[in-house]
């Protein structure tokens, strides 16, 4: 029986998360793909615990001083990486080491974390084009969000004209506390923060950039673009004032933080800001911790997608799910064919 | 370079436009899939074309009689089938004999009308089992509206617990008019008649075998029940009267008919029938030609589908993605791998 040996970077609520949801689906695995899928290995920034034969769930927490880095999990032997480490797209954080390394030595990488992918993405294509590795980003893109899911399998064959996602949940609250409950910009951070939906600083939600990363992250590993953040016009939502608020609400209009693209005559334009939607469309709808994203193809008009699960659960199920679509294709090229019959 | 050869059987409008669709993406074949994609046969129920070639588009107008038939297909030396006929799940429909036929033969079959998959869904699975065919239906599945494919790509190792979908037009297009035009049912059914929004004999939609008939290759085919109509729970529209449609204004709900399925404790229960929306879900939303899904998982929550492309392109575009679906799985089987940095 085949063995896949998992590794996971970044033990976080997420990273703790993935590896819960993965133990606890280790049976699936044997049964669906007959694979006997391993944790091999598992850290933070400063701790870890690996075991070749497979860690278990009550061990997990019990990190061990200096186990971590890209060098560990290459000692794990695992065989595909898990990155769920912090995000930073100005200088690609704590996953791009993890990430490079895994793909330079053709170890799979299911990447959670945007930053490494918005900072490098070209260089991390290259490289797993180059050893043949699979690099996967399901969780980055909108975690349980489908949105690259939808344009390379539900959409395949048609060509995307324009796409529009409400991609950020904090943006999300704020909005919708600043037009039903009448609170200015910062008073509804003070309560989002209170709340624990909005971070300290909230700047990389509330000025766009978090909503941007999705857009970028989407724009280049679903349709071939190569934008960076300098291709983008990315405008938040700190200076919505009172009057656009009262505005909004007397037109029957919902304002959401949007990331938006558009392709015209080989032409890609991408943008980040506020849109209105009238009640009757779904997206005025698409509140709270929901996400949505709108794709407008040339055969098969508009299609919407629109995800509320609850985190970190909903983002470990997005990054395992790209798991088995590796267990799948590996699975297949091993001669064997699941799920004949679709 | 690999050939492969299409037929489609089933020459009406959606056979029609599938054609000209496969025949406008040919360049693309060729450039994503080095595959030199060809049609080397249509036909309807007495005439047909064929030529091992490939068929022009130009050709299409003027088929010959007497081309036609399960033979005819086989004698073409297609590889692929694409069945657009009529459907009719309580026979089968003319579909049955060239899908069976096709799969016996290992040919695989891209299914577009629901008949047959209905009638014999489970002997259909056998015979593409047992040849190694593949048998694939998003077509039959509500066209363009991702169904299937979410439970398979996006929602991949999450257990489905409950799905609901608004799976037919007509019903949304007679529920709309006696909610907001205060048209009772006979009246909303004429005007939709004489704007072909719904066919002289309106039973199939109206009565919800049309939404029966792709909740059950949604549920079979998807979730891999075993469900016949006798096990479905089936209540159409026909009966709604103006009392129930004023109290659901009154409350400010919005009724569709939906299919809808539930899993609980190993038990699937599925039935159809009016359920009414608030205006805060999205599904108040869905209107017209529109169609919408909401699968409920274990661990992504709700994800919501919206689709709304025009007929019958939309339902082309939807065998094609399975075209290139069979494409890709057959180009990597062969050795290579496309969308190796997915």
């Amino acid at each position: 029986m085949p063995i896949f040996k998992v590794a996971i970077a970044g033990f976080g609520g997420v990273g703790r998360a993935t590896a819960d949801l993965l133990l606890a689906r280790r049976n699936r695995y044997l049964q669906v793909y007959g694979a006997d899928v391993r944790l091999v290995a598992v850290c933070g920034s400063r701790a870890g615990l690996t075991d070749p034969t497979g860690l278990e769930p009550q061990g997990l927490n019990r990190l061990e001083p200096g186990l971590s880095g890209p060098d560990f999990i290459e000692a794990s032997g695992a065989d595909i990486l898990i990155e769920a480490g912090p995000s930073d797209f100005r200088t690609g954080g704590p996953g791009l080491a993890y990430i490079r390394s895994s793909l330079l030595a053709g170890r799979h990488a299911i990447v959670i974390s945007k930053g490494a992918l918005v900072h490098s993405g070209p260089e991390l294509r290259a490289l797993a084009t180059a050893s043949g590795a699979m690099l996967k980003l399901s969780g980055a893109a909108a975690a349980a969000l489908p949105t690259i899911d939808l344009i390379e399998q539900s959409l395949k064959g048609c060509e995307v004209l324009q796409i529009e996602g409400i991609l950020n949940a904090t943006t999300n609250f704020l909005l919708d506390a600043m037009m039903n409950q009448g609170l200015g910009f910062d008073e509804a951070l003070g309560r989002a923060q209170a709340s624990g939906f909005a971070e300290a600083d909230p700047r990389n939600d509330t000025e766009g950039w978090d909503t941007a990363s999705k857009l970028l992250i989407l724009a280049n590993f679903g349709l071939d673009e190569e934008l960076t953040m300098d291709d983008l016009v990315v405008e938040g939502i700190q200076s919505v004032g009172a009057g656009r608020i009262d505005a909004w609400r007397a037109q029957g209009l919902v304002p959401k933080l949007v990331g938006s693209l558009s392709r015209m005559n080989g032409k890609t334009s991408a943008k980040v800001g506020v849109r209105t939607y009238p009640l009757t469309d779904p997206l005025a709808h698409v509140s709270g911790k929901n996400k949505a994203i709108r794709i407008t193809t040339d055969a098969m008009g508009e299609t919407i997608a629109i995800g509320s699960g609850t985190e970190p659960l909903a983002t470990a199920a997005a990054a395992l799910k790209d798991l088995e679509h590796i267990l799948t294709s590996t699975v297949a090229r091993a001669g064997t064919r699941p799920e004949v019959s679709r």
